[in-house]
């Protein structure tokens, strides 16, 4: 079944997203944190990783790709970006609005972009979320070819590295955010989808990426990021180690390359804008 | 202030405990489980560890600490056990009773003991806890001394071995299931009660002592156990090592002792009871 191009420019209802402080420890140990990052794993100090701005919004990236009518096992998240216009609170409702913006044609394959947008109760503009899906084989509808990828690390060793393991059961704590995707857990699956045994989420690379940088760049204070994007270029297994490098290319902004323990690219194209 | 005696013979009120399917891989999680444990951790083929049996209950034990007036710094969890009648379903309601059934005297500390009852929504008994508490320094008031704790290794080797490692967050994620003592978390708090950083909780060690002899001897099925039984006999910290061993002393028991890496005893005078 091919894409449904009219789909474009669809808008979601608002969809209420409610947490506590237990959404947001059990995200932050869903990425990782430990007892050293104690102000974002501890009730009575909690802050909120900006990176938790994917959280809400899941459900409506499901809803999204429904109505282009992708094929589900064609699927992949591509691409991700969160622009941070408030701190996140550590509990309460926030609600959230998805537009599909563009399908692009790359050729072979298709690539799906959809915004979102959170306001918390009284209608303050909190966070956007831009997702990117590509759908395998249905490109070559005679689309506008979209954006080229940017954000280039440049020729030079970058100005941080920062290692990270990634626990063996990083996808099992993960996925309690929400993403319940079978690939993440199930070993028949993810062998069906081709791969030797459950993979990690991408927003949870993702999430280790934001960490990294919020400890190098950030003094680990949330408000400091005003953006993060990045392009899913390879596959996280649990038990992996990610290791990620910001080169600064202006006063308020690095470039971001983060590799797996085998020095393969696992998040490329990616920046991270500081306010 | 002395303890108040005349609480012996206290019941409360029956208390409700609401929870689904990612309480329950919350918990399994918070006792260590894995990827190897696929039954445990994912929603489409779960059981329910028997241990998660002393969730449901932690909010009583709470209340009769504080009907008897104990000194909550003076407080030591001194001893566990559980009693299954039911295989615990993945999600619903539970109904449980407590009563503060003695308060031994144990010459210089005193020894609370509570046990409590709970039910599904029909009535039906699903599972009991029996928990003592050591109350530091409030001894010698006259009282009966109790029984001797029994389940003494016999001086064989064992007839199981299982070795499990505690991870560094293990502390951060057992406490998501309900017992959230700053002891477990907050570095100062610990230090003020006497130890070098958090430790981990009693009950998470419980855990994962019930796990070992799950996967040894009852084949990873939760309803061939019948009962468990520990003392809490030392320290564990996050990070740590946890050997159990097990001796078969009848039919269907089993004596347990739990080391850690250093060959100390943290669960002593334990038992396991099959079906």
């Amino acid at each position: 079944m091919p894409l449904n191009l009219s789909s474009i420019g669809r808008k979601s209802e608002p969809i209420e997203y409610s947490y506590s402080w237990k959404d947001v420890i059990l995200y932050a140990l869903g990425i990782g944190a430990t007892n050293e990052d104690l102000n974002f794993v501890y009730e009575r100090t909690l802050k909120v990783y900006p990176t938790f701005a994917v959280i809400p919004v899941y459900p409506l990236m499901a809803w999204a790709i429904g109505e282009t009518n992708a094929d589900l096992t064609r699927l992949l998240h591509a691409g991700h970006k969160i622009i941070l216009h408030r701190e996140i609170p550590v509990e309460g409702k926030l609600y959230t609005t998805a537009e599909i913006t563009n399908i692009y044609d790359k050729g072979k394959h298709a690539l799906v972009v959809v915004r979102a947008e959170t306001e918390d109760g009284n209608g303050t503009r909190m966070f956007e979320n831009i997702a990117s899906f590509l759908i395998r084989g249905e490109g070559g509808f005679g689309g506008e070819r979209g954006p080229k990828a940017g954000n280039e690390p440049p020729a030079r060793k970058p100005d941080f590295i920062d290692e990270m393991k990634v626990s063996e059961v990083q996808n099992l704590i993960y996925r309690l955010s929400g993403d319940l995707n079978p690939l993440h857990v199930d070993p028949e699956f993810a062998r069906f989808a081709g791969f030797e045994r459950p993979i990690l989420h991408g927003l949870c690379t993702f999430g280790f990426a934001g960490r990294s940088i919020l400890r190098r760049i950030c003094d680990n204070d949330p408000t400091r990021m005003r953006s993060f994007e990045v392009r899913f270029s390879g596959i996280v297994f649990p038990g992996d180690t990610l290791v990620t490098h910001g080169w600064k290319v202006d006063e308020k902004k690095y470039v971001i390359q983060t590799l797996n323990q085998k020095g393969e690219v696992v998040l490329s194209n990616a920046a991270v804008e500081l306010k």
